[in-house]
């Protein structure tokens, strides 16, 4: 058994990574953290929690030198970089889900989350997490960044475009509507049932959200220009669920069936992304599982192209993404815990 | 113009107090108080108010001796036993939609609080402010305790029959289905969406909950003996509403039109009771509006009856039923702003 | 007071409209009709219907010969044009809240609903019924074709720009997001309360909803050259509301606060239409209310700009339209009823 | 593998049956019929199904002489007891997810669903599928009755004290409240989300559900005297989830420790029932589990004790209680798919 901890594992990514990895025939979890509720049993906290799969919860400084195969952040922004150089360094292989290791720069860092990083020499070595773009490097990556949830949805839709020069980068325009989870479990007025329930309503529209940074670095990749994200998020009252809507602009004149083609043949052998034939991605088809669903259609009479893009924001979006890196990293198959 | 100032006015009921009375024909609100926003409009705090009828907020200090003629209190409890006795000293009328002039004792506040009251002396002059049940003394009350959400529905739905000792006082059986703006706009983790969202929570079952204190209080005023509540309030992923189930033990044998009479006569003249002869009481059917829906089912081959009542929590249970008392008060038609 | 009739009362827009017109200082409701529940009471069918304001529902054939001023049509498209001559015939004013009198043409007509329209030469002297572009041919207008509810949102939205020559035309994206009473009160698996709940679906996006039509129609009055919008409805698990985020490209250098006073200026007289400079426009609110929120942000480093348009699609997309529009009729405040 | 069918596959409950066996290590599913979609995929009719477990759906008709060791029927009452006999005298095993091999006597089948029974020869040796209490009877059933939702809540919160004469079998009062996906996925205006969404609202109270004689035969089973239940059950704003409150009268003098302790030990080596000692049942707890929670709380001061219980409708009152039964029946472990 591969053994594993979770640092955070009371919000909400961190409990469905527990739940999930729980359920994988080859993990074993041998420690799972939080700060606030220490001393407490998971099921204590999470009811929904299987009791015969039940864990004592301990704070970080607890763990000593347990020396785990791979350790888990599920924490907010700031925790990983001051944490994660310690397991490193004793051998322990890192999968953080929070941002801290998603970006190539301090620089860029610092950008997006306003703060100073605490471990730039371990950036270089960091692996962005999308299996479907970056199987190889992850395969045998001591650290990996798992992508954010928004980014996920995004990257897998707009690559397999860009990466053949199909659009232009400069004009890509994506509105996202997230379910709540994507906001955390912690108090904020925003997120109170009452203030969500029964009403939609954009927030940090334009180029500001933190995911844009990230977005466009990883899209970067597959373009000779640096691309430009126009980015709208969208509070939607779900507890779960991304979807993106994705405008760009073609630069050859290509129909829908030719587009719908190229997501085709480039997600042929994965896993994970169903490129949807009939009808149009919803976030209900993706709950609770770890699959991306993407689609394009050509707007006749312009240049442009929509695509839609579904995934759930904890599954694809955090825990299950960490989990399929994981099957990566060790060899397991892919769908290991995960079908 | 009947002037009046709102102690409280950016709590889920102080707002809706203000959304109302702003509409009411023969109202002017001179002061609206906010401890955590004044300095601000109320339109900034809540984006849906009519520009047209905005207030500034500001802090209870800076009320100084504005004397309106009446000031209503949408205060957590502890605040208006110890504010509303300068008002009323100077020939302010009150109404308190907190919890703290409806009980007619010190001990009982006490028991159901947990707290001292610190102004006993005006408990004694107070009147509950159920109008159905209490409107000869309304109309002259300096200071009314405006009835709890789910005492309004219970009181309601239990007081036909146990006035005319219909049922046996001992044996009342409330099953409650509130909507999340019950439990109020302050930060919990049990209010936000996610926790909320799709799933119903019972919690404070039994004899404990601190509204069971009024209901017993305020039906004992129509039996012999002391009434006794089993009470078992659930959370409900709806943002307003209650829907009390009720059991009830017959002390006679009647079937379920006898009973429906005894409402339909009991409500022949009140403007914000329905008693329904046709379907059941449910929530959408009185949301936004002052009505209470009623209505009663003998099981047959059983003692039992099932009184099924619906209030929107907001309006008949807390705002909507201060301004009806208001128009009791001051001699406006009772339905003025609420229809 | 000014007599009405309803066609079509037991839809979601109908009984919105009742429920306003009924509440309307000025207006007299005198027949409602419903071919589904004809020889009910409205509030048998919608027990939330005040029972003081209670109405029986008779089928259209049991009209005969009264002649309200004036005639509502909530009805499917290709009743109104079929039924709404003989009412103008006889001098009764017609506001028609379904799309059969929105198109100048009844090619326009055919191409988007599919089928051939009847009364074409009514068509000409009907007037598009939004007061804010439209308000002096509405005043005198026999007919007024009442605006659908995504076109509303979003004419209001570009309007302002497009009259000036800031925007581009041609490159119009829209992306909707509506609440379910939008798609009506029949029974389609599609509405079903568990095939919404908790997800969000994209449907009929590019160039197909039949809003497209209307929408291209209303901004090409603005416009030198015909408009084309590309369009992403998205069904949304809330009850009611609009929400439009709309990318549009400038054509000249104008800053966020430059483009906010273009529609701080454009609707400074407007009584529904709220230009918010704090915060973006979210459905919840305007709910229950005729307002339409705006906001115009500009994507700085782009050419682009983020138009965001909040409507209650069943009052301002709707009923509350059709009721500002007899206001400016029949020349009544224009806020009478509405407010 | 053990090979099985399933009769009606494309309705909550088909589909959801279909998705657990899907992922059951030892099963393997050859067919799965719908009358409304038969001749397409079932991923086409529900898209969340993963492609590499889709299954092309069959009428029944086209079944032929196919011989899997079970066939599960998820259909509406009256198909099984029609179809279900051609199965078993072929020597294949049935579990019947519908209603039509829950009762005892074809009499009581017609009081509670107003048919004629047409297989009443079978009736005898079909076995009530609740595991927790006829679990010897289950393993070599031929035919199983699976339970109701509303009844498995109840009688798995009720049965430990009936059966030690603990409570008074005649005063059951059971107060229910049900997700939507529980009232099926036909066509029904009391379905729509609209309708729904944001209410909760009684239907049926009292005597007359047509599972009151399911609970009342069943508990009948642990009672010297027919039980008599009253029963309310709520539609509620969520998807999936049964809670259900219930009231009964001891007969002796326990107070909610010695009453725990009851359900504790009666239920210590059940895979799927939790006892809780903290906190009270919530849907959300159970929501896609196979789990019962279930706990008991004395009303001090009366003779009443309170019974939370609560479940997914889909599952432990459906689909995952088949699958454990089939469990049961073919010798896997319990949990086997469940967990």
């Amino acid at each position: 058994m591969t053994t594993l901890g979770i640092i955070g594992a009371t919000g909400y990514t961190g409990v469905e990574l527990y739940r999930l990895a729980a359920r994988h025939p080859h993990l074993h979890i041998i420690f799972a953290t939080s700060e606030q509720y220490h001393g407490q049993q998971l099921s204590e906290v999470f009811p929904h929690i299987d009791p015969r799969k039940d864990i004592p919860l301990c704070a970080t400084s607890d763990i000593g030198d347990e020396k785990p195969d791979v350790v888990f952040f599920c924490t907010p922004d700031g925790i990983a970089m001051q944490q994660a150089p310690a397991f490193l360094d004793r051998g322990v292989r890192v999968i953080d889900v929070s941002p801290d290791f998603r970006f190539d720069t301090p620089e860029a860092y610092k950008t997006w989350y306003k703060k100073e990083h605490t471990a730039p020499a371990f950036m270089k070595s960091a692996v962005y997490g999308l299996p479907e773009l970056n199987r190889q490097k992850i395969r045998d990556a001591r650290l990996v960044g798992n992508p954010g949830c928004y980014p996920t949805s995004v990257v897998l839709g707009v690559a397999p475009l860009l990466e053949q020069d199909f659009i232009a980068p400069g004009s890509i325009i994506v509105d996202a509507k997230s379910g709540v989870s994507g906001a955390g479990r912690g108090l904020k007025l925003r997120t109170l049932y009452v203030e969500v329930n029964d009403s939609i309503a954009p927030y940090g529209i334009g180029h500001t959200h933190r995911h844009v940074g990230e977005m466009e670095q990883e899209l970067g990749r597959f373009s000779a220009t640096k691309p430009f994200v126009v980015f709208s998020p969208h509070l939607t009252p779900m507890s779960r669920g991304i979807l993106s809507t994705i405008y760009v602009r073609l630069t050859q004149d290509l129909g829908s069936k030719d587009l719908m083609d190229v997501y085709t043949r480039r997600y042929a052998s994965e896993p994970f992304v169903r490129v949807l034939h009939k009808g149009l991605p919803e976030t209900r088809f993706v709950t609770h599982t770890n699959f991306c669903d993407v689609r394009i259609d050509r707007v006749e009479g312009t240049d442009l192209a929509i695509i839609t893009s579904a995934i759930d924001n904890l599954v694809k979006g955090a825990a299950g993404q960490a989990l399929q890196n994981l099957n990566v990293m060790f060899g397991f198959p892919e769908e290991a815990g995960l079908v």
